[in-house]
């Protein structure tokens, strides 16, 4: 939004002229409004939200951040409140009441009325993750016996409260999910036909205890506008939007990302400066005093090398281009084979043809880089004592050599670990980056020093 | 799709029974018969397709990865290829046709119609990476002057040809956008009212040469079925659709983490397995490279301290330790940052605080990784000989010291330089992870090798 708009509704807001603010919201996407909120302070926010009528008040209070939904409904009165949430879609407001404090949600409970009641208890009894705790309950639904045009008929009284109107479920007993037809299909075909005759019983659908991201990669895959959740019985309990499965897409690639970085907690979508220096500091030792955990490991290894280290300096003076080439070529296949899976691109069966394809990309990027790192050392060292009667490129070619190992190395350690990890059942992001790192450095010491040793027969 | 779903299809090929597979092909999601399709050969693909109407034989060519669309378009005649790319949605054939060799171009604009000619020349002329690009030309548009009820007579008869007629775009002179209707509203309205009476003015729309993430950003943020693309005139030229906008966010996503790794390349959704080594190899060399080029520095800088090395050995036996930590929590903070910025969390204005929150992170970690390598260099180093009259907790505390500056420092790199970027209009994403260690690296030897001078009075 842009900051004269901003300033021009912030003097409306200063000469309380609410009917200027009420025009603009009025005619505004509920989260130009919201976006034009979040710079005010509660009670002012509350002040315009109360100016609107309650249908497109609690449009743009579900578009305002939890945070500070939550900070918003702890200041309303019992009343205000039931009122409010009665107005919002069922799976916002099963998300805000999620968060609210426990005395909130239990004064909240009796000011609703039974409908209300029942449906956040039922969304909210689905734990996080699944598809049936991203559903919303306000779908069409009809059932077959009709025709299109008792369909449409139905539709246009139904349409001012459902979230979507552009499928509609066809129910058999007990809610039993048959069939959909599409708003499209209804306005094209004659009138005069059952709706059993046209609908699709093709359907794609998901269960309400399926993976959130399962839901949203058939949405994506499938072009959906809406998904149908489904209980054990086969029963129709609510359906996830087409806009809920990009805000799950973005909130599972947060989740990658971080996890490949190495960064714990909860991969919401919350706000980086919100969240307190504690909460990040948090979400970050743990790895990180993990990883140094297991630093000791190379620790040892380097100790159990310092003879070798300390009659041949120059050996010491190439460890961290040795540790950072593992790191990073390491961490490029992971990261190449990681994406791969989370698009389905790549299957466990394909094992051995990725390890194939890697040990080829890494004979490559050893060759390049061990000829580069020969000729770092020549230039490098090229005053340093040698001891003995050994030659500074005798030594370069050690260093080379272990070099090209390692990268061949770790390059395949990077590709089989995401892979090991997903057979285990586990996130294949978790073996990223550092962890990763962390350990090709084991493996890269060993060569490093078993290398030297026999080339130059130490 | 099951195995024995596949085996059975397998099964109708070799007996020939195309009106077994024909009716699979026309009750099942068009994505569900590609997938099946993938599985087959060329000369098969194509004996299955060319058993369905052109329409749906159409829907499933488009959903075929686009290498296997190159290869069966390059085999097809002619006549069969022009009334097949015909059928295809305007986007995806614009898309077919960027892909096709020079001299299949050439052979198939003749063979079709002026117009379907004329939508080809016009999507493929807008750059890659813009709404242009990506867009339709399939929509539903409507003048302002009819009422309800002659536009819902209208989509109709459109509704067959159009990709979405939930939203229409009521268009005045020129094409020029002057609102939207959605179906919904179309339904719910008095049939009698003028379209002009019910339609938002409130547009939320892209320009044809923005970038493609941008349009995405506004179907994700204000929950769009369809976005319109306009150009300098105002004029709509086409539309972007959700699902498109899915593949746009999983695409970026897939850009993200891999400049996060250092990958270059294309960054399309392309197969891992179907793309060659060579090509892994070119994506992932020069990173490396100009990694190992950087590394030069921090050579330098270890030479430069030989002389102390030489003397405290036990310096240069954490070396490893001091750059990995650097590496892995300048990471974190780096990706931290990066992503706020992907989803507009995070602005340029906000860098103080960012810097500010860092700065208390990495206090927090610097304490406890140093307290912790304090405690691994006199477990580690326990029996190692010192030289002079140092003591062995003297060397520890310099070390830990060091660690923990460069700890902090690291942490601060890394969430500056994304900043930075992004000020120089660059991605934040080229400053990650091994950029990163790269660069902190050299301050951290730099910071390792002072300090331990000035702790230990070298």
């Amino acid at each position: 939004m842009n900051i004269s708009l901003t300033q021009a509704l912030q003097s409306f807001l200063l000469s309380k002229d609410f009917s200027l603010i009420k025009e603009f919201c009025l005619s505004a996407h509920p989260a130009i409004v919201a976006d034009f909120l979040s710079s005010l302070e509660p009670q002012e926010i509350w002040s315009v939200l109360s100016a609107l009528d309650p249908h497109k008040r609690a449009e743009v209070f579900c578009q305002i951040d939890e945070d500070s939904q939550v900070a918003l409904a702890n200041r309303l009165s019992r009343l205000d409140l039931a009122a409010l949430v009665t107005d919002m879609s069922p799976d916002d407001r099963a998300d805000l009441f999620r968060l609210l404090p426990h005395a909130t949600q239990e004064m909240l409970l009796p000011a609703l009325a039974q409908a209300e009641r029942d449906d956040i208890r039922r969304l909210v009894s689905y734990e996080e993750g699944t598809c049936g705790s991203v559903m919303t309950s306000d779908y069409a639904a009809l059932t077959e016996g009709i025709t299109v045009a008792q369909a449409i008929e139905e539709l246009r009284k139904e349409a001012p409260d459902r979230e979507t109107i552009y499928y509609v479920y066809i129910l058999g007993e007990d809610r039993k999910l048959l069939g959909f037809v599409s708003l499209k299909d209804l306005i094209v075909s004659n009138p005069a036909l059952k709706v059993s005759d046209i609908m699709h019983r093709d359907l794609i659908f998901a269960h309400v205890t399926e993976d959130q991201e399962e839901g949203a990669r058939k949405i994506a895959k499938y072009d959906l506008i809406a998904l149908p959740v489904v209980n054990d019985a086969g029963s129709l309990v609510g359906i996830i939007t087409h806009d809920d499965a990009i805000d799950i897409i973005n909130q599972e690639h947060t989740e990658d990302i971080e996890k490949l970085m190495a960064i714990g907690g909860r991969h919401e979508v919350a706000s980086y400066l919100k969240t307190p220096a504690l909460d990040h500091f948090k979400n970050r030792v743990l790895w990180v005093v993990g990883l140094a955990a297991i630093g000791l490991i190379s620790g040892m290894v380097i100790h159990r090398f310092e003879a070798t280290l300390a009659h041949f300096m120059i050996l010491a003076l190439y460890l961290p281009m040795l540790t950072d080439s593992g790191g990073n070529t390491g961490s490029q296949a992971a990261t190449v084979i990681i994406r791969a899976l989370a698009l389905r691109d790549l299957h466990l069966e394909d094992i051995f043809k990725v390890l194939f394809k890697e040990l080829k990309v890494s004979l490559m990027l050893g060759a390049v880089l061990g000829a580069l790192s020969y000729g770092k050392v020549l230039f490098l060292s090229r005053s340093l004592a040698i001891p003995g009667d050994m030659t500074l490129s005798m030594i370069a070619l050690a260093i080379a050599l272990a070099l090209a190992i390692q990268v061949i190395t770790s390059t395949l350690i990077g590709a089989a670990l995401p892979m090991g990890a997903a057979a285990l059942g586990c996130d294949p992001a978790i073996v990223a980056s550092p962890a990763l790192t962390t350990i090709v450095d084991i493996t890269g010491l060993l060569i490093y020093f078993n290398v030297a040793r026999f080339v130059l027969g130490l």
